[in-house]
């Protein structure tokens, strides 16, 4: 099985982190023997001012091809990319792990919890209008379909892990919209442990005792808020993959923004886009059953987390003085 | 000038903190010689279950009269008691205090932040509809005015604290409806240090640095979420006050729920009630520019601060080993 794989250099960090990526990524391909054929492609901030539009033409044309997407961060034309195209490929479920990495200063331990979020709808359909100069309206919508779709996710990812769903939701207030999403939670997670959660609370107990959450499942605007939460309660936000789940595209990218503030010094932190290529792979294998994807997946992530257990070559971020390029460069020749 | 506070014991711990929290109440009027006159009235679960409704028409006809409303936890109605309530009186001004009491165990060190939440609008309206069986569709509402009285009531708290107004919205993906927030705040918040940031970023930021935020001005449900967990990291979400307030009337609470399970134990932390009647005060001061409102105010204050840094009558929830009673009893002591 071969694929096609659309790579999304984007602004800010985006082109040095991707740059110094793309060594790791061809020599992961070579050593396992993988079959992805890469097109790199114009999106954001930068494909904005050269073509007037964040998401151009000749982008999309490469993407309807690709079955995965690899995307670096996006300055503020994000919307317009990354929402975009979660919605015209309709992928559906958003994959957010919040993991302690070896020797990330932290206030909390042992932090392993996947926010499962759904991706299409809520406020993010962007149904918004100005009902007159003074006041606007936006849609909240959620159906039965998409909600029961994301409950299956988060049950098949629990199943694979603590067989513990929590769903967040606030039907004690939105009662008709959470209480859909809240019902079709319930009627679709059996046979493992489920409890429900207010979102509230969930923002609070994520800060009180993460550990007692496994697989988080919630729409799409909580999702986003307590991703990037819990993202920080495992360490850091800056190391935080993602990885967008549709039925026939996929799209992985770092959690984290395009930090112009800090661009073309060398300084910035791959990891969160490295993590999200080995998330990547193991989609692949998903795909295609092809053992040499999870091989390849997990040589990724020994390397990166070797880095981190040896506590020696990591960016400034996280404690470190090791450039970018040179922290690629370990993780690089660790691949095996 | 004489106010009359109608007072709502509520489910759960409510009526034992309530009932523990009177002699306080009373020692303060006395001591101070105020003119408050308190009337019972009932709401919540034990008033549905007893009346048909959460909010029965003879606790509307009190409140109608009544300047002021203090309010125990209510249980799983509370949507149709406060919510109702913010909206029936316009209470716009959610005022959330997340500050650090003395040997109160936190990761987290001299946590003062204020949230200050728009509490009238949103998909807090409640306008909500399925539109088949299958989806729902809930309305944001946003409107200039509610966003710039609410824009208004945080700079007037930002220019007596650390002068410093964190807006936070979405307004990259809801560019109409949040973007008319974000504009209304810019508008209004002039003269002291003004930033924006996305609500994604702002959770992720409470966690890492929250001394970096003073006053945080926001929508109705980033609030909701965004309090929650400010008052977890400024130590426990169950010593949290808050105050909901409109040009002719305010609603004191505290922000934990009814506890069903630790009810009737005498365990319950009288905490965030107490600091609810210490806020109540003082909103009576700034009415009546009556010093003896604001004396006594300070008084509560210090008295539960003095049993804090004294670290011998708290209760089980912070570590301690007193019961409910025996540290309001301890708390009344103090009262000068
Ligand atoms: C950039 C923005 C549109 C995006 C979102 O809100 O989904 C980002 O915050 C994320 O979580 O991926
Ligand atoms: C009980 C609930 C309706 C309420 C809210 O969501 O506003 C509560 O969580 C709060 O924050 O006061």
């Amino acid at each position: 099985m071969s694929f096609i794989l659309a790579l999304i250099p984007g602004d800010g960090v985006g082109p040095e982190i991707v740059n110094a990526s793309k060594r790791i990524l061809g020599k992961l391909i070579e050593n396992y023997d993988l079959k992805i054929d890469i097109i790199e492609v114009e999106a954001g901030d930068s494909a904005l001012a050269k073509y007037g539009t964040a998401l151009p033409q000749q982008t999309i044309d490469v993407i309807n091809k690709a079955d995965v997407i690899l995307k670096g961060p996006v300055g503020e034309s994000a919307m317009d990319v990354v929402v975009k195209l979660r919605q015209m490929y309709d992928m559906y479920a958003n994959i957010r792990p919040a993991k302690t990495l070896p020797n990330v200063q932290s206030k909390y331990s042992n932090v392993d919890i996947l926010i499962v979020r759904e991706n299409t709808e809520d406020l993010y359909k962007g149904y918004e209008y100005l009902i007159d100069n003074d006041s606007a309206v936006g849609m909240k919508i959620i159906t039965r379909k998409a909600s029961e779709r994301i409950a299956h996710v988060a049950l098949n990812y629990a199943v694979k892990r603590k067989k513990k769903v929590t769903c967040v939701h606030k039907a004690n207030v939105m009662r008709i919209t959470d209480g859909l999403f809240a019902k079709a939670c319930r009627n679709v997670i059996k046979g493992i442990e489920y409890n429900e959660m207010y979102v509230d609370a969930a923002a609070a107990n994520l800060v009180r005792n993460p550990n007692m959450f496994d697989v988080i499942v919630t729409t799409n605007v909580y999702g986003d808020i307590l991703s990037d939460e819990a993202a920080q309660i495992a360490g850091s936000l800056g190391l935080a993959p993602s990885a967008n789940i549709g039925d026939n595209k996929a799209l992985f990218e770092p959690v984290h923004g395009a930090a112009f503030d800090i661009a073309g010094k060398d300084i910035a932190n791959p990891t969160a886009f490295l993590l999200s290529v080995s998330m990547l792979f193991e989609y692949l294998y998903d795909k295609s059953k092809d053992n040499r994807y999870l091989k390849a997946s997990n040589s990724l992530l020994d390397s990166i987390i070797s880095v981190y257990s040896e506590n020696k070559y990591t960016t400034i971020d996280v404690g470190g003085n090791t450039k970018l390029s040179q922290m690629s460069d370990v993780i690089y020749q660790r691949i095996k």
